[in-house]
């Protein structure tokens, strides 16, 4: 993919996310092969290809996502009739440059402790293709794909 | 798990998910790894253990799933602060009297030709564990199994 249409697709799926405020994160347990789901908050800015989350090295989810694990997060309006399915690849990420520049004060009902919380790390889902269904732009299924 | 336990979980199941029109349902594309998620409408009825769904047979999501493949359904509200992650096995049905006892005319949007339609199957859920994050219930991750 040349890098004018990669631009073109990154902002195409930056405007579909646009509004979203809670993704739903879809990791594989290894152990059983079950599929868990849990809301994360959604970082609303402009983004490069990569989608960024705070999360707890304790959690489950990181438990299960380990260098590189497939992921899926989708975002679902019923009021605006608009759902979108990303799927792409998780890395755990101990940065503390990167957590100060995306830290927002309204992650502390979820973090009390803030950016001193130990277990503090981020999960980047490097975007491999975005699925849209959205009634506005009569899309259904629509693939953009970053990779 | 005893009868009574399991009628009392199927109840609370119910609960957090009435009121939902629109699951994502997301499963593994076995060919390379990757999860993708996409909407269906829910049946929002008194289920007992099992979630259906009209699909068409001729679809990517049903070339995914043979005979139990594991899959995931999110149900997401950032309205009421309430999300739902269910964890179960899904199986691709074709029985004709099920099909009529489910069918609404709402479902002609998606499926214009309605049981007319030859490609027209159902996708039976059959749920293991329910996990909540409701702000109404204090609920963060609560888990409720059926299995």
């Amino acid at each position: 993919m040349n890098e004018e249409k990669r631009t073109e697709n990154i902002r195409q799926i930056n405007e579909v996310l646009a509004g979203f405020e809670v993704a739903m994160l879809t990791t594989l347990q290894a152990r059983d092969g079950s599929l868990h789901s849990r809301p994360m908050m959604y970082q609303n800015q402009p983004f490069d290809g990569s989608l960024w989350f705070f999360s707890k090295f304790s959690s489950a989810k990181v438990d299960e996502i380990r260098g590189g694990s497939q992921v899926n997060l989708s975002f679902a309006s019923a009021e605006k009739q608009r759902y979108v399915s990303i799927s792409g690849s998780a890395y755990v990420i101990r940065e503390r440059m990167r957590m100060e520049a995306l830290w927002d004060e309204k992650y502390r009902t979820w973090f009390p402790n803030g950016l001193d919380e130990p277990d503090l790390v981020l999960l980047r889902v490097d975007v491999v293709e975005a699925e849209v269904w959205d009634a506005k732009r009569k899309a259904s299924g629509l693939s953009i794909r970053l990779a």
